[in-house]
């Protein structure tokens, strides 16, 4: 694993002092300073004023910011501000702006707007990284390169036409060959030309942004946009490294965003970081599979949690802000999960705009007597006096959960037989049974090595629908190795063009799950079935696949007035020295548990039971552990600590007790 | 009656082998001749293949499918493939392509996607009809021509804007004529000049799909889509018979899809052929209602069962499979309406493309070891062992109701009284009463003859509103012979061009009902009305109609707190030998079934009691009848058949008893 | 305050004879006469018919129109039909057609079709108000002109684009300016150049209807439209004063429609008048308070009816009809709250176009022997016996509740915190406070002086968010010399351009609040907290500001297990000689009750109490009062009016007693 690049804990945010009179620079530094703030992200959303015009570049006001910041000590981590184009190139370059889904040509607005296959957009957007890395990459202060802002959305334009016909004739090299990747014989489809393939939105082959008439070319498209701008990332991080050959480079990601393919994408970038956006009612276990996955993206690297709400946000229907204690809770939540860094959105809160409500670390109150500001410092003090301590963790996990991209664009351009099937919904339902009992899981990609999944006891793949090339082998390997592998309906359906795998469902997976899927039947919202595990019961809902036994024992069976009464709804197999699990139905969280109880009972996996919304997470440092105790709810728990007794509790320095009393949002972080 | 033209009984459906290997033909070849499969409809979707580029054709392929059919002795239904456009003519005639409701020209994409009042698309079309038929029109085995497929949706692009104002100018002759029939004076909107006029979409008068500016113009435009692609139809048919003057022509139609007359439509059809898709909630009823409108569209003569799922669909929001049985039951109760062929969508399960989770014959497993497959052998082999005694029968319904789709267009268009108002609902109410009581019924057009329609003794209408020329008079001179007319509020509102006709509703209806509806209330979801017929009540919703009896009396009166507690909701009116109904509102199953008992009493029509989900239908042939009992549920049934004790059950040979067991999804044909 | 221009009440309507044969005039003319109808609103839409092409104008109908009504002594509301341009015009000058918020160009349809920055529609509408003026102004019967219909809408093309730039230098002079007021540096859309600035639609900075990026642009752009609109009023006014230098000119606002500032359009309008048209579920105080906020615009003058339904209207989702009695309390309470005309949508109902379902005074029946005649009839009597004692009264009000377009725009473009959050509803549940009470209200504009102010005794501001120049100020006077303020959680937030403003919210009104709202926390549908007033207690819901007292006191406080029970829900503060009341959360009835309970106490406000749907106002005359007594629902209630007793009931002549009944939608005027 790689370690963090960082020397000292990161405590900061995003900083936007440009859009302020120079008076408020000096304000901020002071109050921020004071509640222990030790970096700032800036430079965010300057391109407009860094380039007045095609021709001109001034950065004397970014000059006397990073001075500033500088005098200051803060650490700086910078942006290359090209996540929106400024105005004048948008009427300059009409081009440059995206066209949507519904085939609109943009003229100049929001953000994210420019098309990332813009030749306008990709010159200039390099241009401006390499001029700030020349002019500020040596400054040993700027501990971090932040490229654009959440990366996302999608064009549809002539120039992504022209580079997805492009990225097409590189992956399929003849039309014979794309053809029949994408069947284009359904529905008379066939393509004898390059140019007769248009991006599939509503002028094309797209439905709506989640149906579609060719999966094959949808999935492709998302797979080129995800490129394309992994392509404008890179355009920018080379610029960079013609002058800053060490200062690490990230740029911020969305945890479980859909357009991007993150696995690819980590692969090109030095650090993770992330945004993580809870709602009001976002359960824990969300939020703690978002760390997971992000941390999975490197392999276990620790990564920034680059930004967070001090508070409430602007952006969801009910923006209710974070009780007291609870954003230092979600830190430590990040920190127990992977994150090195703790940084908000933002150190001062907005005067114009549409993020004008979302809270900030200086409100508009412009004070430090706010609640906000007192539980910052609080935090401030608490990450200083921990030091490096909290860094550069290990999370050993022995269950590995299978999260891929294109198993998620796929899943959902399925039509049929469920429209209410989501893909993170399905992996988070897994995730959540192991959550509830405390088990550590790692969130994997799709295309690990048998070798590389060997150190995990179990892996866990619900819906991987699309088997791309070597996956079905490994997974075969695995299990043939001892491991246990757990799949559910709709696994094995199709291969990496989405063509269905002809031979019966599970396809690659049928032998190794000992279990032919004939029918897949799927129920409207009030209809659902019963499971029967042994003598106790639990509740299917959304599919029932109607399998049959080839070697597999059924370890639940549906109990209905159905034709499949007594038909196995979960089933295990055995093959070589492994198991291998089938579930058929949407197992509701009684049947989940019963499944994840009896997993970890046979693997012995370290486990903690532990009242609802109570989280307990390890992590594993050089010469010591670190266990994480979170309160993620508003209700006081009494918890049995009696394993840990006599050990310290790193934030009070108090040592532990037999029993422990957490309060409302209450964190203990014990060392042993 | 015109008889089928069919010597054998079709048992098959949708094959598309091109999309295959060869090695899968034979194969499939096998497994459908096992199965009693013995007729294929193949070259649905093939013209991107047939015909590659602009002037070169390529029928090598399709000549290698209908070789190995005729070598199976399978019966062909030879599509001419011409519902989805070659990308090839999108790219070239980039106008080929539809402009939608939203103003957006596509480029390429799903199918249905030529415009109709393409020079392009019907120069094409018809030339690669007239190929077919030139190569294969003479084939013994070619039983039938299948024109496109589905037609349907609509297109507002600037061919069709001008072969719009040919339309208008050969039906108006004169602006001063159309704008008097569109009432153009409202908001204005006078024309002077034909090109002022622009189909009515988002850019032009629609409001959305369902609203419009002005009524008249939206009709007019749905009934020019409708004769646009009526003439696409024809385009082709008329290629075909430049070759082949014999092989009946038809297109697979869509029960009461919305966009095109079918009764229009049929007078250019040979036979009727339709898809039947019932989703896992559609009331049997609804699809007995669309057997009976598709038989009714040639007045009685058998139909072609084109198309229906062998278990789930995938296009539904919940694809529930068909239960055991089920499938079977559905094949019979359309032959029990009408269907002289049962047909299937399709032989072989797709692999890619948005249908690859419908269900087929031969699913993704790829054996003839599923349900699926056991169940189809089944119904052949019944089929084959019935042989022609179930074709060429009639349904002696005594029940007209007619169905327009003229009034299905201009009821929705209608703004105000109350948007839950649905055309097909309305009509389903009606037809769902009798079948209940399992009375034959006959879906009508509105422009029967008074002659035509004294074949019923009861003609149903609900909500005609719009009152085409002559209707009116044959309706009365029916009732004034002796007919029973039954009609609703919003009856007898607006002329051909949905102009209201002044005088008092229902219009020309008034004096045959013998009631003046002074105003027409309605009611927000959450209101109802209690209507009494004597001592038993019923609930009306949705509307009511505030009447005062002109003549007729009262059945039903509103009790209420309103002022129109006591007046009439249900009336009767003496006219000549005949009576007329008028009801004033959106009576509930128990008011209906009322009014349905005393017509059915009245008049002595031949009914059936049964439990719900019992269906008993009635086909008479050259010199027999059969009666069709249905289990169309899941429950078992226990069933007095002692009147047809000692007949024959043509499905299992035995004779009927006094009581006989309906197990689930049952099905029983008794000759008699 | 200006009094009425009218010499006899007007009763009359809408009448389009244009639409009709000239038999059918005479017969309208005959019913209408004998139903005491004195007024018709003539030439809405027939600007088609006036000027068939660009050189050719026809007042040959409107001349035989106006002749009959001269011969029937009808008064005349000359309208100038400008409200939909002719066929000809969009099709010769396809930009005189709007492009909507989505981009699209429309061709030619509906109505409010003209972009208001179009040079020809500018010129022509002009042109057409000038010759009717010229032809007709000089005519002693024709008592009002009405220019246009209804104003409404929007447009984003190239010429509002223009248009746009234009206003905006005028307004900020310089970009500078114009980047600090728009909060340009968000998101990096500083801009350089004025033509890169679009109109906000979704090709630019507009998310949806209801959302942007820059809301500052947004509002500018609201006000740029209404600006444009009323500059298209004003073009038709000037025009029509070249001619005719007397009659009074308005056109028919819509009550709290929200695109257009009906303050700043009061301004260039003689005299105000509206279209009121409540749906079955609007409650009697939102009537009321739309009659109130038009009474308003001109500081009390009284207006014109212009528009009601007879019975039912047709664009609602369900149109019921107005009950017996309805649409004459409807009427009175029009009158009680300012109304000096009566007029309806429509005389004669049409027979096309879409609004062909909604009531008129001669329905399709086409007699006099309709329920609505004989209600049109029964009032015309009544209207003609009370002569002009009902008209130039006063509303003598003493609480001023502030409506302000500027407020309505931003706070609906506000991004957080609680998307339930409506303008108009927040402003409702004050005035039905005080309805209940029956306690007189005046609406009144966000910029009155605080001498203007002096009048009332209570001032409420709610949700005031955007506080423009000079209005903090004045209020601060208001409270000092004496007045009580009320206002609410996000009230005083944001200057005039939408910036917030720093220092902690209520900003400008914190000190006169005395209180400082830290936060504003926002509750999902589901979660409400208790409020407690001493010992009675209320419910807040969506909003709960969490507050500290800086000199104010609480009335009621937070009771729940949340961080901040405890904390103030209400406070009042002494400010100077007045109070300032803050209201942290949106209270229920109950709570509104008690606070307006308190307030009507403390300042002996005129009241009534009243059972549920009984409305007491009061209108005060040169020498006489005027107490209107309405039943607004279907209920019958006895009344205590002995404080009246002895004194006359203008409508039936009787005298009042001690105790009255008031049969369902009764209605008393009681002359004192």
């Amino acid at each position: 694993m790689k370690r963090t690049p960082f020397k000292a804990f990161l405590f900061g945010g995003d900083w936007n002092p440009e859009q302020w009179s120079k008076e408020i620079w000096l304000n901020d530094m002071q109050i921020l300073s004071n509640a222990g703030i030790n970096e700032a992200t800036i430079n965010v959303f300057s391109w407009a004023q860094l380039q007045p015009s095609e021709n001109e570049y001034d950065f004397s006001t970014l000059d006397d910011i990073i001075q500033l910041l500088m005098r200051y000590h803060f650490n700086i981590v910078l942006a290359t501000s090209t996540a929106a184009v400024p105005a004048w190139m948008a009427k300059r370059y009409p081009d440059v702006e995206r066209t949507d889904f519904e085939g609109r040509q943009h003229r100049f607005g929001e953000r994210h707007n420019a098309c990332p296959n813009s030749p306008i957009f990709r010159k200039y957007s390099a241009r401006l990284a390499g001029k700030l890395a020349e002019r500020y990459g040596h400054l040993e202060q700027v501990v971090c390169w932040h490229i654009s802002n959440e990366y996302g959305g999608s064009c549809y334009c002539d120039h992504c036409a022209k580079a997805f016909r492009t990225w097409l004739k590189h992956k399929y090299q003849s039309l014979e060959v794309l053809n029949e990747a994408w069947s284009t014989y359904f529905w008379g489809h066939t393509f004898y030309e390059w140019d007769e393939i248009f991006p599939p939105n509503i002028l094309g082959d797209g439905i709506d942004e989640n149906h579609t008439t060719l999966s094959g070319m949808s999935v492709d498209y998302r797979r080129f946009i995800s490129d394309s701008m992994l392509r404008n990332f890179v355009d920018e991080k080379e610029a960079i490294r013609q002058f800053d050959l060490t200062t690490p480079i990230t740029t911020n990601l969305m945890g479980t965003y859909k357009n991007l393919d993150y696995f690819k994408w980590a692969k090109e970038m030095d650090l993770v970081s992330w945004d993580n956006y809870p709602s009001c009612n976002t359960p824990p276990s969300f939020t703690a599979m978002s760390h997971d996955l992000m941390r999975g993206l490197k392999r276990g690297q620790p990564f920034m949690l680059m930004e967070q709400a001090p508070s409430q946000q602007n952006w969801q229907p009910y923006n209710s802000v974070k009780l007291p204690g609870q954003m230092r809770e979600l830190s430590y939540q990040a920190i127990a999960h992977g994150a090195d860094t703790i940084q908000y959105f933002q150190l001062r809160q907005s005067r114009g705009g549409t993020e004008k409500f979302h809270s900030a670390i200086i409100s508009h109150a412009d004070t430090d007597q706010t609640r906000i500001l007192k539980e910052t410092k609080r935090l401030g003090e608490e990450l200083a006096a921990c030091g490096t301590q909290l860094m550069n963790g290990r999370t050993e996990a022995k269950v590995g959960i299978i999260f891929d991209w294109d198993n998620y664009w796929a899943f959902e351009y399925l039509s049929g037989p469920n429209v209410r099937l989501k893909y993170v919904d399905q992996i988070h339902r897994y995730y959540a049974a192991f959550y509830r009992r405390n088990v550590a899981m790692d969130l994997i990609p799709a295309d690990l090595s048998a070798e590389e999944m060997a150190q995990y006891d179990i892996v866990i793949a619900p819906v991987l629908m699309m088997i791309k090339s070597g996956v079905a082998d490994h997974l075969k390997q695995f299990v043939n190795n001892g491991g246990t592998f757990v799949t559910t309906f709709l696994s094995g359906i199709s291969d990496e063009h989405d063509n269905v795998i002809i031979g019966g469902y599970p396809g690659p997976f049928r032998q190794l799950c000992g279990i032919w899927a004939e029918e897949v039947d799927a129920f409207p919202p009030e209809k659902t079935i019963k499971v029967q595990f042994g003598n106790r019961s639990a509740i299917g809902s959304m599919i029932a696949s109607i399998s049959h036994l080839e070697g597999a024992a059924a370890l639940a069976t549906y109990q209905d007035d159905v034709f499949y009464q007594g038909m196995p709804a979960v089933s295990v197999n055995h093959f070589g020295h492994g198991q291998a699990y089938y579930v058929g139905t949407v197992l509701d969280n009684d049947g989940l548990d019963l499944l994840a109880d009896q997993l970890i009972m046979d693997h012995h996996l370290t486990n903690y039971s532990t009242p609802e919304n109570v989280e307990i997470s390890v992590r594993s440092y050089d010469d010591y552990k670190l266990y994480y105790i979170l309160n993620t709810g508003k209700a006081v728990h009494k918890l049995d600590t009696s394993a840990l007794a006599g050990k310290k509790n790193l934030l009070s320095g108090a040592s532990v007790g037999a029993e422990t009393t957490l309060q409302p949002y209450d964190v203990l972080i014990i060392r042993a």
